[in-house]
Parts: structure tokens; sequence; C-alpha cells
């Protein structure tokens, strides 16, 4: 945990600001909190602490925060534990105290956050802590829940696995249709480096060995290695020795992962981890 | 499944032109998808269909069809399986046909869409399963994923659900915080009943049998039976005796809700349907 | 007043944040005050009260205030009155100090959010008061402004009316287009009830008695009465017998809504709360 | 109505769009129109007359016409009178074919626009018809609705009205204020000529006969002549003998805009042209 | 520089905010500075200065500030040269302290808008140094980078320019198409007056001394002379003699304007100030 | 040329639709093109050519058409140069046909896209042009036009040269900065191999060659040379001897650069192609 709590990823503020406000709208609608407005006289205040109801790693405490800062400016927000810090069951993630009326409206909004980002966390250490010991590092893909891309990506980091491409434009990753199409790895590669920048990293995608050594022909970053079998992985990272990045791809579960990093390769991608998480349960439980 | 052909919802279509817009965003960036681009000829066309590898009830195909349609307006995409209609593994749920470069470039966001709706559904099938031929109905909660929450809601009717409120300002649930910070549960529905408007239901959140006996006192909608075992839920039925809704919330699972079910209660309120579904698997499958 | 001074709502802040921008932007252009920038010194600074020119209900501070504020973060805005409140003819609204050039190139938006919004809680008080003594409540419709709906509702709420439905999402209410197409209420009663959720209210539209009757065969919440006369109205009360709520719509006016609350209905619908207010008239009158 | 009906003016497409879809989400939510979705089905269709309940002058058929077209691109939508053009009391606006959902969906929303901005054309025109026979136009102010400007200074148009300036950007107007903090006209209208662009018109405001001979010292464009009297309106007019445009402001209504027409000022501009419009009553009748 | 020090114009602040916002979205995507968050702790501060690389008018320091803040609300930015102010090589315009972190991450974006619009506002500045002495002023015309207009009309002025119409909506320039398409100037004209507002100039391009003479029997505010020769131009001034605005426009380049000028001319019009400036270059200097 | 015009890229299409929208927000404003409405009849149908006036590379077709297309859905818009291809002075780059106020009021939008765009594509092909023959490519940096980095980048590319990182967020870039903060570049680069994504890249900035030598123990992928004399460059080029890919950065122009690519170096920055680019000038020539 004294390795998490140096955790050193912030979300762009602008891309908080907006998810947040983008939420609210979903749960305040035209009238707002009906039921709050109605009892809850404006001036009175409360504090209250969000407590986990399981152990795992955080994620999301910027989210949760500026959720309530959206109905409260002046709020308090408090930090028991930062992102990428672990957290027991029962224990406090953070408190909160300002006005009650913003406490009660925002409440959902900052679990929702919390809870899916934290879900990620937790999930993507259970992957980290099941290759320890290995060269391994445990990726997510771009099987993102739509608009959350940036924050489950960042949640990821916070669970100690570490990011695929964010998206189509940041690294190529060349598959068998783009190999078709081209007329062969060769044709591909070659309209690649045309007009590819320097600083973009290019990934083959081979599902035999024969394609991974073809592939191993061109002045590559890296192979994933699709859907291999733990044999066929471990003579894939033989052949490749070192040269170029190689990245396992393609049904890990936590039961499969440790075996696929005892093959030797130096990455393995999850979709799981963002795609279907479990939340992690917290619950605002209030003080006074 | 004829029943659930004649789903008769539809998504706003200004919503799901957004939602598209905003995922392919994420996925696009400022230079698109470099691998295709530099590869794929822009005149090439294709065809292909999205395959489900696991069996469920679908949702989300305007989502994946508008994602398609964004990247080229002259795409032809042709449902096999209508939201809320069951598909089984190894069959198509729809085909497209277009320019590759559209294919390839929409390919992950409309899988993304599709499968995180179509898991919601498929997992809201389950537990409308479980209870079949109880008059027992199956609702979503407010524990969406942020961003997500009209599609979300939408895939949990495609599945045989029912929604809960939208968000705070379509409905009134009074909770305990309420309670306390009026004075007690008359003077809440007091202040409630000044102001409300006259199409708005109001639901009170019991904890006891004693709590439901005081609510009943009063001109309410529904009660939320909150965490309550299977005793004391028959007993809270019987207590309401048809005069209210009664809805069952907390803890419910596959294993647990046939007897939650069973107590005779009108809705069950089930917050995994959206914080944690799991994905349902589909990959697009090229013919040419 | 005394009642109207303790009016609970509150307009949800990211709403008011957002149509103060886009009022802004439709006032300042590219340019901005070009008399203002071009005159008053940069750091000049000023005092001036929001006077009524008329007596009025209050409605619309917060618009106010953010409009001063979005030009001017550091302005003091202190309210007299606030929403819900009565302010007379000559008296002021409210007092702004800050940045004379803030000042002068708000003023107008502040204005004109105000004026219409004091507008509307001005005439909703009208109704409100022409009906003091019989229970029937004063609603809005549908009718409001594009892009203002939120804030037309409260001005309602602020003027002592409710809010009808806030938009086709939020309530079911059943026209006879809907029961032509149906081939019959009972048909459209059974549709809604399949996948209707539990916290939604319905409402039946019905012209005649025997269409009355036909709807009170149902369970349903509420029964429109469509331009009935004062006759038939009574005659509907009568016939519901409190068993729904009785909603009198169509041609209220100022003359005629307390006969029509005289029948015993439980709320009486207008239109021109919303469409054909007449604006609150107001002025910024400078102190130094 | 011949002139009118070579009404020249159109709307910039993309407002129209933005409009038409901030107004839809407001009545559409997130679930849509549920009264409707669940009772009408997806392929049926309808054709409908949009009837106008009162005699006017029409504006606003471009949002009515969008609003349907955003809920079925392929709807008829077919004037029968043009923006500009007049309306007899029972007469058809337009027709409109198409998805029988659509149409239902789409009303409110589509005669909210037509109501506001014929009701704002049809009180122009009052005040046009008023004036005829002399050399005066009226001209609408910045007091228009948050949001509508565009909008609201087109129906005006539509009226037979002119626009006073758009906002605070495209023309100067020099008030009290100004001439205080610049200590003097002469030393406001400096300032003003160092730094403005040479296609931007400056208007005075002035209180008296005495402030207007001052005006007219300067090279200015025109001269507002505020809550002036009929006699000293006559007055100021004689002085400024058709050097600049003279305009009157303040107070005018049907009844006394004739004299101040009389007096022989070229415009005189009408606050309540856009602030306190009655809606154009109209409404959609199907005929299948 | 004195009287540039008094520069009285500002940017609206809602344009500054949504300008800024969009840029740091370029440069930080969804990640943010990776570099930096893995190297530089959260909590270090450092302070550095903006420091001119070349001699120039200084303008965009309101947007190199907002980019700063947008990433530490608490920074500290000073200006040593207010916009409209000269600086010269190797002299700072601004120091900012604040976080380590936000400094570097921001640091490109404030400097892309400050070397823009400073490149404007120096062009601007030569131009207008080149024709001192006559009575012509120097203005910018609509070929500005689109999403910057507000922006860079803003910097002309900051170099002591006036701004043409902002856009096509704030002052009429006919055209040779408009006259060919209504058949005549008179025509042309005659179609403007009926419905044009009262605030709205007019101007008419001509090519021609006899297209001049023809213009100048109408009630025009302007003429803009189009690529007319020194002679022609001279002829032209000399028969408006006056009683309009003179515009010179079409090929002025810092050697032709002073000719151009010396015609007599009011105004000379300056497409490459906005389409084709050079970058004022200027670095992030660290103190610590 | 044959080459340019088989240039691969496209811009995505919603990025393409949101800055047309935004550019034509900036010049129709809310009252659209005030000339061309009043005067030329809204039926009215013409052709015309856009026509350079200097010869160039193009780019920025699809904003230009999409222009046109926001204001005439039905516009015909044909290419007689695609993106990437060479024009000369006085031939035409593309022919539109469609409504004449849709032409005359999209005029210039298109060509502020088409002219900024091509001034770059052009500048850039200069560049590459001038290194012609040896290995050195030529890239952009992120000095670019605030809003429209993507538009900038793809002309670069279309113009024959490669894109340097897209933002922070694309490849680390180490600075000495970063170096001074972590206490030395084997600290830096520790920091950031534990949680950088093994598809991110990794370049470090010299100054010297002995941080180059520095720089060169470690396992990175570039090495920039930050503003080197030609000597010291080829010294370095030596030292590298191919094992990272080596970027001259500073002070290369037209006359520096066939110098700077002799020494042997990957890639040459040039800041200017973003920042200072002429415009292209081109022109609308009406066939009729």
């Amino acid at each position: 945990m004294s390795e998490r709590s140096s955790f050193p990823f912030a979300l762009p503020p602008l891309l908080v600001e907006r998810a947040v406000a983008a939420a609210l709208d979903e749960d305040l609608g035209m009238a707002g909190d009906i039921t709050t407005q109605s009892i809850i006289p404006a001036n009175a205040r409360g504090e209250a602490a969000i407590v986990a109801r399981q152990a795992g790693v955080v994620a999301g405490t910027d989210l949760a925060e500026a959720a309530f800062r959206a109905l409260d400016p002046e709020v308090r927000f408090v930090r028991t534990v930062a992102d990428g810090g672990m957290v027991a069951a029962g224990e406090p993630i953070a408190t909160v105290a300002g006005k009650t009326r913003a406490l009660l409206s925002a409440e959902r909004t900052a679990l929702n956050f919390l809870g899916r980002l934290s879900g990620i966390a937790t999930l993507t250490a259970s992957y980290v802590n099941a290759v320890a010991g290995t060269g391994a590092r445990i990726a997510c893909t771009r099987k993102t829940t739509p608009g959350l891309r940036a924050f489950e990506k960042y949640a990821v980091r916070a669970g100690g696995g570490i990011n695929h491409r964010f998206g189509l434009y940041d690294a190529v990753l060349v598959k068998d249709n783009h190999i078709a199409a081209a007329g062969g790895l060769a044709n591909a590669l070659a309209r690649l480096r045309t007009r590819g920048g320097h600083l973009v990293k290019i990934e083959v995608e081979v599902d035999t060995i024969d394609q991974l050594a073809e592939a191993l022909r061109f002045a590559i970053d890296a192979v994933l290695l699709d859907n291999m079998d733990i044999e066929t992985l471990r003579q894939a990272v033989k052949m490749v020795a070192g040269r170029v990045m190689t990245e396992a791809s393609g049904g890990a579960t936590l039961e499969t992962v440790p075996e696929i990093a005892a093959t030797g390769v130096d990455v393995i991608s999850v979709g799981a981890l963002t795609h279907s998480p479990r939340n992690l349960d917290s619950s605002l439980e209030w003080k006074r």
C-alpha cells in the first residue's frame, strides 16, 4: 500500500467537471431533488463518511468530491484513502461536511463514480497480485464503458495495471483484416511507415507461431499473441527473445493468469477489467 | 420471445446521437483510426455480422447502428434480433455492410454499447425468469453508470424489468434522514403535500414493521421495505394488504429473489442490474 | 407572504449557470458591450438596486445574481425579497455592488430573467388567490417557453402553484388519440401496465361524463376533465367522489377560475401561466 | 399580405437545429414519451394539420418542422402559410404526415415555438398597422426571452417590424450612466471614436430638449428620445430636422403609438413586442 | 505605449473560458501530461516568467492566465505588460507561480494563444505605424482563423487597428453579386431598406469610378474601394468628398500602405493581419 | 503529385462537422447574412469555382464542402484536386453548385479553412522538398492554433510531413525540467517505466553531446537534439548510430533545413509549419 499511496496520476480537471455535471444532470433533471428540497431546510448542515462495505482499491475520489462541490462550493471533503490506496471493509474512504441538501442530493452520483472506478481498480489489483513475482504487467483494453474511458483507464492504473492504447489514434495495431486488405504484412507495414509519426508504436496481432515468425522479420515494437494456449505462448516468448514487447491477449481469468504470466510474456491484456468489473460497494453514513 | 419481440420502447434519437458521438470521440481522437486509414483503401467495402458469443437478451442495437452510420451515412444495418429479443450463442444479432474503414473504426464503439446494454438486459431477464409465476416485478435503481442512465434504464425494460424513478426529480422517496430532519413522518409528508405536483408519487422507506404501520397511516403510494428478512417481508405484505405498492429492496440475488417474490411483494429492486452486469460478449465476424 | 418566504425550492445550480451563460452570449456576442468598454474605466465600481415598477411575486433572483457574477466574480448581491416573496411597486428586490462595467453589461440579462419569471409567479399568485378558500390548486402545463421549462415551472411554484408533469417522460396522460389507436381505454391501460414503472402516475383525459364513467372502471390516478362546462364539472367531481385526482383543463381565466374551483375539482391547469404572462417590470437604479 | 408573403428572411439552420434539440430534451427527458411508446405501435402513421385558433401573423414554421423532423426524418411538412403571412382563425398553418409516434411526441414542442413566435409577429403587426401611413417604423428591443433572441428578433421582422441592435456588441447606445462616467458627452464620444469600427452606428439617449441640442453638436447616427411626451417629441423631431435617425422609446402602447408616430419620429421601439406577447393559439388536428 | 496601456477592451470572460478549455482538451486528451505526472511530484511548486524573444505588441494575456488557472486555481499570474502594451525582446510579459505540474502542462496552451494574438497585434501595429500622420485607420477583415474570430479581432484592436464587421450579421456589404442579382444597385438598396434595422450601416463595394458615382447617388454609409490603383483611389476620395466613409481594400502591404493612406482614404482593410501573421515568439523561463 | 494523390488520411467526420458549425456561428451570428437574405431570392441557384490564386498543396476540402453543405444540404461539391494534391495558380480546387444564398453565405468560412490548411500543407511541402534525397522527415510540433490542432496536424500530413505527438498524452518527452525535478535522468525514466503503457514511446531532450551520451545508456525510443549546431548534430547522429530515432529541433528554416538533413538525422521538427504559415490565397469565382 505504501507504493500505491505514491500513485502519481491525476484526472484532467476539466474532464472531471464535465463528467460530474453530466451525471448530476441525469439525477437532478429540471426539478432537482424534490424530496430533499421539500423536507430539508436550505440552511441545514451535516457531516457524513463514505464507508466501504468491502475491501478494495480506491479510485475516483476526485469525481466524488466534485459531485458534492457542484452542489455546495463550500463543502469540506477529506480523503482517508487516496486513489490507488487500499480500504478495508467498514473503513471510511472520505468524510464530507456541508449543506445537508447538497450531501443528500449528490450522494448517489458520488457513490456511482466511486463504486465503478474502485471496482475496476480492485479487479485490476487482483490480477496484478495474481502475477506478482513474474515480470508480466496487466493491461486494460478498449472495451470500456462509452463516455468513461478516461476514468476507467485511470482506475486501471490506480489498481497497479497499465493502459493499452487509449484509442485508435495513439498506437497502431495491425490485425488480420488489415493484413488481408494490404495483401500481406510487408505491404501493410510499408504503408504505415510512409506517413506514420516517429513517436507512434506499432504492434502486430498474430494467431500462430508462423505468423509470429513473419512479423518478427519487420521493425515493429510489439506483438499481440492472440488466444494462444500456454504452450504456444511459451514458444512465442522464446522466439521473440526480448526483441519486441510480447502481449498475451484473450481469455485471461484470475485462475489462468498466473500460468500465462509464467510463460514470460511482458503484458497480459484483460478486457474484463473495464467491461465487467463488480461495483465496489460503499455507502454514505451520517455522523450528524 | 414472441412477447419480447413486441418490446414497445425506443431511445430518444437525440440521446443516441450524442452518446455515440461522445464514444466515437473517445476512440478516434484527433487523428482517427491511424492503422485503418494507413492500410485500408478509402473506397474498400465490406460486410460483417455482429455475432453473439453467449446467449442473452439483446439491447442497444440503435446505438450500434448509429456508431456505424456516423462514419458511413450509407451503411446498411439489418437487425436479426430486435431489442428485447433473445439471441443464442453463435447467432447473429445484426449484419452491417458499408465502407470497410467505417466498419473497422466503429466496431469497438458499437460492441461496447451492445455488450453493456445486452448484459444488463440479460441479467434483468434472469431475475424476471426467477420470479416467473409470482406477481413480483423486477426494478432497477439509480445505481447506474454515470452518463448512461437513459440507456441502462432502457436495457432493464428490454430485459422485462421495470424502472424505478429515473432520478431525484420524478418521484418522492422519503428516507430516514428526511424523516429525522422533519421531526417525524407526518411533518415530512405535510411539507411534501403543500407544493408537490398531483402527478408525483410518494414512496416511504421503512426498516421495521413499526415504521410500516406508521407509514400506512398516511396517504402515500408505495413503501420501500428496506433490507427486511423474508419473514418480516411476509408480515409487511400482509399488513399493507394491497393498499399501497410494496417494494422489497436490498440484497436480492438470483438465489434469494424467488423467495423474496414468494412473500407477495409487488416489486423487487436490484441495484446489481445496472451497477455490476457482465458484458454480453459479441464480435464482428467478416463475411467479405 | 410569511408563508411564501418559506418557499423551499431552489433551481439546480448547473441549470442556472448554463442558462445565464447562454443569455449573456446573446447579449455580448464576440465583442462584448462596446459602449461600456469604450467609455467606462475597467476599475470603476458602482452600486445599484433592482427596483420593481409594479407589485408582484418575485422569482428568478438566482439567475439575476448569476448574470452579474459571471462578469464580476466578486460582485455583492443582496436580496431584499427572496423568491416566492412579494414586492410592492417602487420597492427594491435586491441590491448589487461591484465593477460598473459588469453591472451595466449584465443588467439587461438579469432583468430579462427576473421580469419573465416574476411575471409568471405573479400571474400564478393571482390565480391562486382567486381560488383561495376552495381546495383547488393551480397547475401549469407543458406550454412553456422552449429552453426555459425548468425555470418557468419553478416560477409557478414560487407563485404558489403546483407543476403538472415536467414532460412526456414523468407521468402518463392518455388522450383520445391514444385510446383510439389502442382500440379502447382498456387496451391502452393494459399496455401501460405491462412495462410501466410503479412510481409513474396515470391520468386519463375525458371530455364527457360517459368517458369519465368508463375511465373510473380502471385503476388510474387522475382524470383530466377537458373543456367541460361548470355544470358538467360539478357532476364529474360528484361521480369521482374522491377516488382519483380531478383536474379541470381548458379555458380557465382569472374571471372563470373561482367558479371552476367551486365545483370541487382538485386541480385547475392553466396554460396561460407560462405561455402568456406579462413581464414584471423592474429596472436598475443607480446609487452611485 | 402579398407583401408579407415575400418576407425574405430565414433563420440560420444551425440555430434552429440546436433550439429544437434543447426543447425536445426538455419534453422527452431520458425515457421519451412514455404514454405514446407504450400505446401507439412504432409503425403507425398519421396525418394532421396545425390549425390556428386565432387570426394572426405566422412565424416559426422552420422550428415546428424541425421538431417533427427530429423524431421522424421522413416526415412530410407542408406550409399553407409561410412565415410573415397571415392566417385566419380556424385555418391551417401547415400539414404534417409521418409516424404517429413522432407527430404526438413533437406536437407540443412545435406548437410552443409556433405559438410564441407567431404571437410576437402578430403583436408587431398590430403596432405596424397602427402607424400605417406615417413614416414611423416599429422596432423591438433587447427585452427578449433568454435563449430565444435570434428567434424573437426574427419574429418581429416577420410581423413587419425592424430590429434594434441585437446585443451590446453590434451598435453603440450611449446612456446617462456612460455620459456621467465620462464627464460629459464630448468625452464619451471621443473615447468611442478612437477605437470604434467604421461600420458601427452610434446612438445617444436623451431625456430632454437640452440634452438633444447637446447631442446634435456631435457626429452621431441616431438619438433615442427617452420617455418624452408627445409635445416634446414633436419639438425634438423638428430640432433634429432629418440630420440623424430619431427613435421614440418608452411607454408606447397600441393606443398611444399612432400619436407618437404622428410626431414624425423615424422609429418607435416597443419592449412589449418580445417581453409580453400573447401566445398565438393553435392546435394539432388529426386527419387520420 | 502610454496610449496603448490605456487599451480599454476586454474579452468576454465566457469566451476565454471556453476557448482555453477547448485548447487544453487538445493537449491533455484523456490521460493528461503523462511525462509530468509520472515525474513531477503533485505538490511541487515553481515560478517562471513568460519572456518575449522578439519585440512586439502584447495581446492574449487573459487567455494565457486562464490556461494556467484551469490547472491550478490558486496560480499567481502577474502581468508585466498589459494587452495593447509593447514588449522588448528578452523582456518578461508576465510571471506565473504555482504548482509545477500546472505550469508545465499549461505552458504550451498559454504560449500558443499569446503567440498568435501578439503576432496579430504586432503586425497590426506595424501597419498603424506605417500610416501614422495620415488620417487613415487600419482595419481587419473576416479572413480570420475559424473559431478564433473574437480573439483575433480583439488582437487587432490591441495593435491599434479597428474592426471591420464581425460577421455577415452586423453590417451590410453590397457586392457585385448582390447588385447583379437585384438588377442594379437601386433595387438592392431598396430591398435592404424595407426591413433593415436603423442601427445597421450599409457599405457598397465598387471597382471603378463609374460605380462609385452610381453608389453616391444613394443614402449609404461607406464605400469599399476594391483593388483600385493609387491614382484611382485619389480620384475616388476626391469624388466622395467626405460624404461617406471610404475604405481601400485589396493588396495592401507594409510597403504600399503609406501611399494608399496618402490618398486620403478613411480606412484601409488588410486581410493579412489575421490570416497570415507571424507568431510572436516567447518562452517560459523558470526561476525556480 | 501522383504520390500525393494517394494521400490516405481523412478527418474524423464529427470533428469536421463541429468545427464548421463553430465557424459558421461566428460569421452568421443570430441574424445570418443580412445582405444576402435581403437581396438574393431564396430560390436562386448558382455555380462557382474555388480557384487558387497561388500554386500550392491543397488541404481542407472536407471542411470547405461541409461549410456549404451546412447551409444547403443538396449542394453539389466536386473536387478538382484532392487533399494532398497540388494546384497551380489560377486553377480550380473544386466547383460548387447550389442555392446562391448558401454559396454566398458559406464562402468566407469555406475559404478560411481551405486557405489556412492549404497554407500549412504548402509550407510543409516546401520543407519536404528541401530535404528530398536525404532520409530526413519533416515533423510539426504542438505549436498549433488553439482549437485547430486536429486539422493542422492533418494538413502537415497532406504536405508530406509527419506528426510529432498530438498532445501531452500520447508520447513521453522528457525535458530538462523533468530531469532536474527527478534528480537525474535515471530516476525520471524509472518513474516513467513503473506505470507507463507498453505502447507509449519515450523521447529525451538533450542539449549537448554529454547529455546525449547519458541518455543513450537507457532504453528509450528517440532523442530530441535541441538547438544543436550542424557540427554537433553530425556528431550526435554518429554517436546514436541508429540505435534510437534522432530528431533535430530548433531554428530550422527553408534555408538551413537541407544542411540539417544532411547530418543524417531521422526527423526535423519545425514549429513554423503550424504557427506561422502564410494563407494559401483562393477565391470563389462565379460561373453563373
